[in-house]
């Protein structure tokens, strides 16, 4: 492999989770973060020990969206790998940043991992969270074809499956399959807030199913959802309008449009490809 | 216990699976359905034999809410059993159309056990379907103490959990846990039909959860929210109107909409009881 060293910038729940993966293959991992006491638990959780400027075959940027293209120019500026990759949920916003930032764009592939948990942070880090998973890598025209390799060596050691895909064909497609599903499960969830306790009482599998990944931290969602805005918003207006006309079908005692929406709705739900490796959740 | 001989009219998913466990405890079991192939594979999975007309102790009705009172009311006639019950989705409207039919309502108990599959018919029965989840008896002012008990047992020997509760407020009750999801998982799905294979193969077990039980059989969800549609348009009006409003916030560029969403959706999702047994959804 082309990865003996790497260094994870941002050990939160993915970049820890990528580092004891690589651990798990023998590269020797260095950790960066801005908070002292997440690389001291990432370090403890045997993820790799605190980066002290060492060069690495590659470095993986784990930190929020809108700070991506930041801390790419720093560690460029370092001169801290020869490979640079990011994990953030959307694509084009970063490479912008990149881009505006004036980065080396030929070492730099935007990447985007399709798997995640509810909680945050280096301790509900795991080895597996992307056996199996899809992992999204977004190379431009500048791109390398050896930073293009290097970056398919670290999915190939996390185990997950890389799909290569345009950024903005990227953020599109995550709108649709993961940031309006989280705030369609949110509102659905909010419901709940004022529902008594006998009707929470009569809940099952299928209101847990549906509201699980509104368990996600706020923060953290408003910056994914910030930084593709404007996809998701049609998505959710698609199905907002799905669910007025059935409430209106339902109150006028015609129930054709309401068949209609459950028989599109089926058809749908076959369109997900079979489960991918763990029992948790996307981000 | 107080059942000996069951009666089990409606040898479809739940009927099947509650006659399973009626066997598993040494209970006479007594299968009918109009659909004379159902009874005989129901008979073939141990679920009892085909019923000839003996009287039983108690009759369950697990036909489709809108032929509750009808198929009550010729069992009555018959004389079929001591007590009566039923595990239609909702409750109002069958109580409502066995009180016009004439029936005998001390020996009728509404029931409603809170679990199911996407999968439908006698093949997908399990003995286990009702273990741990609630079951909703709604007794009137005139049911007799003694069929209470009697379909109380019922409830306990199917490993369920009885849950009392009055019967406008169950179907409100289950128009927020149940009815709402199913289409908001719905609508969900069916913005998925015209989605790209690139889009569909980032979907994750997110995505998964959210749609999984858009998959059920819609002619069997057209009459159940038939029968409940007013508070499953309240329901569903709300969660249009956050979807909406988020849309609207993400077009904007304000997000503090979205904030609140997401806040709003982990404190609904924090109230939703820890899971009860088995992995599959509840109709």
């Amino acid at each position: 492999m082309t990865i003996e060293k790497a260094l994870v910038v941002g050990t939160g729940l993915i970049g820890t989770s990528a580092a004891l993966a690589l651990r798990g293959k023998g590269v020797t991992v260095y950790l960066s973060d801005v908070d002292a006491d997440a690389v001291r638990l990432a370090g403890e959780l045997g993820a790799g020990r605190e980066w002290a400027g060492e060069e690495a075959d590659l470095a993986l940027i784990a930190v929020p969206p809108h700070l991506v293209g930041e801390r790419l120019a720093e560690l460029q500026k370092r001169g801290a790998a020869r490979v640079y990759t990011d994990v953030a949920s959307v694509k084009a916003d970063p490479i912008a940043d990149a881009e505006r930032l004036g980065c080396d764009l030929t070492s730099y592939v935007p990447g985007h991992p399709l798997a995640g948990r509810e909680r945050s942070g280096p301790a509900a880090a795991r080895a597996d969270l992307f056996s199996g998973r899809p992992w999204a890598l977004c190379p431009r025209p500048r791109t390398d074809a050896k930073a293009l390799a290097v970056t398919r060596d670290l999915v190939a050691m996390c185990g997950a499956k890389a799909v290569t895909v345009d950024a903005g064909e990227h953020d599109s497609a995550v709108a649709l399959v993961s940031h309006a599903p989280h705030l369609v499960a949110s509102a659905m969830a909010a419901s709940l807030a004022d529902g008594d306790d006998v009707a929470l009482g009569l809940a099952g599998q299928g209101l847990r199913d549906v509201t699980r990944i509104a368990a996600g931290n706020p923060l953290l969602w408003r910056m994914i959802l910030a930084g593709n805005a404007l996809p998701v918003a049609g998505v959710l207006e698609r199905v907002a309008a799905d669910l007025a006309a059935a409430a209106s079908a339902l109150r006028s005692g015609d129930l054709d449009d309401v068949t209609d929406l459950l028989r599109r709705g089926v058809d749908g739900q076959a369109r997900i490809p079979g489960k991918h490796g763990g029992p948790e959740g996307d981000a």
